[in-house]
C-alpha cells in the first residue's frame, strides 16, 4: 500500500476561533473518545475544487441532521466553516497541488461523542489530497454486485434508533460489504433490503438512466433514484444532480426500484461527493445498457455536475 | 457526570512483549486511526475480580471470531494476555481498590484496522475501575423495553458483511437504543428481530428461568437464552453460566423466543461480563414473575457465576 498522503488537522475549540491547527502524524484522540470505542459520531466527506468544497451547505446541513439523529451537541456551521477554511488554505500552502487539474482535495468532518465522561464532543476538520482512484473509476466505470443490506424498505421510519439516513461513523457493515465485493472481483456494492427494494452503495448514492423517443420524436431523459423514506442517507450530489438536470430538461424520477430496473436502464452510476459519477459496467457480471450511450450520458451528467456550486 | 476513573493503557507493541505503557490522560491515537473514522475494528470488554479476569479464554476466543469476521490480523491470543496482565499490574499498583470488595476491574480489549493506509491494526488494552453503576443495577434490577433491531432471524446466515455475531467497534445502533429507552424512562433494551423474535440486549445476553413443579413432586428449574443462529453475539457470561447451571442440577434451553416467553417467564435477566447477572423487573411497564422468585433465583445464579473462573 502506497503511504498515506499529508493530513491537515483542524480541531474545533472554543478557545481558536479559526480552528486548532494539530500535527496530524501524531497521535491526537484519546483511546477513550467514544468516536473510537463505540463508532458514535458523525461524519461528512466533501470535495473541494480548487480551494472551493462543493456543496458545502448541503453537507453542513446533512451533518446537522446526523447530529440530530444522535443526539449530538456539534459546533454551530459558522465554526465548520471557519475551521474548514484554515484547513484548506493550510493544505495548499503547504502541499500545493502538482497541476491545477490535480487541485482536489478532500474536506472531511467528524464529530464524535467525545471522551467517555466528558460533557463536549470531539470534531474535527481534515483535509488531504484526493487519491487517483477516484478519478480512475470516474474514468473506467466499476463492476457492481448486490448485497441484501438486512433492513426491509420500511424500518428507517418505524426504528429511528437504527439510525438509517444518519451518516455514523459506525461504517463497520459498509467497509465489510466492500471487502465482500472485492473478494469476488468487483469494485463496489449496491445494496438492497430485505423485501427486494434498491437502497445505496455502502459509500453512494444510486442513480439510473432512460432514454426514450416520445410520440413526437424527441428524446426524453429521465433520472431515477430510490425513494429517500426507506432509510437510505440522502445524497447531496444526487441532489444537487437532480438540479442541474432538471434544469438542463430532464425528467426526474424517485424510486420505489427493483434489481431488474437497474438491469434494464440506459446507465446506472454511483455518484458520491469524492469519487463524483462513477458509470456501472455490470452488476452481478451483467452488462447495463451500451458502452456508447453509457459513455455520452456520463459525460453530459459530469458536465452538468461540474456547474454545480 | 463525575470526573472519569484514571485509565491505564497498554498498546500491544510488537517491540514491547509485555506490552507498552502509554498515558491514557494524553492523546495516544492517531485521527486517521479507522477505529476512530469508521468503527472499524473489533472490541472485548472484561472483568478482573482480585487481579484475575474471568472467563478470559472464551474473551479472547470471541475476539478472535470478531477478527475473523473482519478480516482483521491482530496479535496472537499470547500478546494479549501479556498486556493484560502488565495492565492489571499496573493498574493495582497506581489505584489500589479502596476494600476488596470494590477490587473490581474493567479490562477492555481493543484492535482497530489501524491508520488509513498503513499495514497493521491497532491493539490496546485499557484497564479502570468498574463503576458503581453496573453493581447497582444487579441489586435494583431494571425496566426494560422491546425495540425492533430491523433485521430478521436469518439474516446472519444469508449476509455474513453484516457481521452479525462479531463484537465490532460500531456501536452507534446499540448506544442509540440504549438513548431511546432513557428518553422513555427505561434502563435497558431487548431488540426483536423484525419478525418478532426476541435476540439480545445491546450491551448483554438475554436469559429467562421457569420453575415447575414436576410429576413427581421435585422442582425442575429450566434456564433459556434465544439461539445463536438468530444473529446475536454468543454471550461469554452466558455460556459460563449455563455450564454451571448444568452442573448444579438446572435444565438449559435455547431459543427461538418470542416476547410472550419473557412475559410468561417467572424471572428474566441481562447478563453481561461488567454488570454481571442485572435482573428485569419490568419489560414494557409489566411486571416479570414475583419479587420473591425473582431475587431467590438472582441469587442462586449469582451464586453460581460466583464459581466460575
Amino acid at each position: 500500500m502506497s503511504s498515506p498522503a499529508p493530513v491537515v488537522l483542524v480541531f474545533l475549540d472554543p478557545a481558536f476561533p479559526d480552528g486548532r491547527l494539530a500535527d496530524a502524524s501524531r497521535p491526537q484522540l484519546m483511546v477513550t473518545d467514544q468516536g473510537a470505542t463505540r463508532g458514535d459520531g458523525i461524519f461528512e466527506t466533501m470535495l473541494a475544487v480548487g480551494g472551493s468544497v462543493r456543496k458545502l451547505q448541503a453537507h453542513l446541513d446533512r451533518l446537522g441532521g446526523s447530529a440530530e439523529a444522535l443526539d449530538l451537541a456539534i459546533p454551530g456551521q459558522d465554526a465548520w466553516r471557519r475551521a474548514i477554511a484554515t484547513g484548506i488554505a493550510t493544505h495548499r500552502d503547504q502541499h500545493p497541488a502538482p497541476t491545477a487539474g490535480e487541485d482536489e482535495l478532500v474536506v472531511k468532518l467528524v464529530a464524535t461523542r467525545g471522551v467517555e465522561g466528558a460533557a463536549s464532543p470531539t470534531a474535527w476538520v481534515q483535509v488531504s489530497a484526493a487519491g487517483a482512484a477516484g478519478r480512475r473509476q470516474r474514468e473506467t466505470g466499476l463492476d457492481v454486485i448486490f448485497l441484501d443490506r438486512g433492513y426491509d424498505s420500511d424500518v428507517a421510519e418505524r426504528a429511528p434508533w437504527l439510525l438509517l439516513g444518519a451518516k455514523t461513523l459506525s461504517y463497520a457493515v459498509n467497509m465489510a460489504a466492500l471487502r465482500h465485493a472485492r473478494k469476488q472481483g468487483a469494485d463496489d456494492v449496491i445494496f438492497l433490503s430485505s423485501d427486494g427494494r434498491v437502497l445505496e452503495g455502502p459509500t453512494s448514492t444510486v442513480l439510473l438512466a432512460h432514454v426514450e423517443k416520445s410520440d413526437d420524436g424527441s428524446t426524453v431523459k429521465r433520472l431515477i433514484t430510490p425513494q429517500l423514506d426507506s432509510g437510505i442517507l440522502p445524497g447531496t450530489s444526487q441532489g444537487a444532480l437532480f438540479t442541474a438536470a432538471k434544469a438542463a430538461g430532464w425528467e426526474l424520477g424517485y424510486g420505489p426500484l427493483e434489481p431488474q430496473d437497474l438491469l434494464d436502464a440506459d446507465a446506472v452510476w454511483l455518484i458520491s461527493s469524492v469519487r463524483l459519477l462513477a458509470p456501472v459496467n455490470r452488476i452481478d457480471g451483467k452488462d447495463i445498457g451500451t458502452p456508447a450511450l453509457r459513455k455520452e450520458l456520463t459525460a453530459e451528467l459530469t458536465g452538468l455536475y461540474a456547474g454545480i456550486e
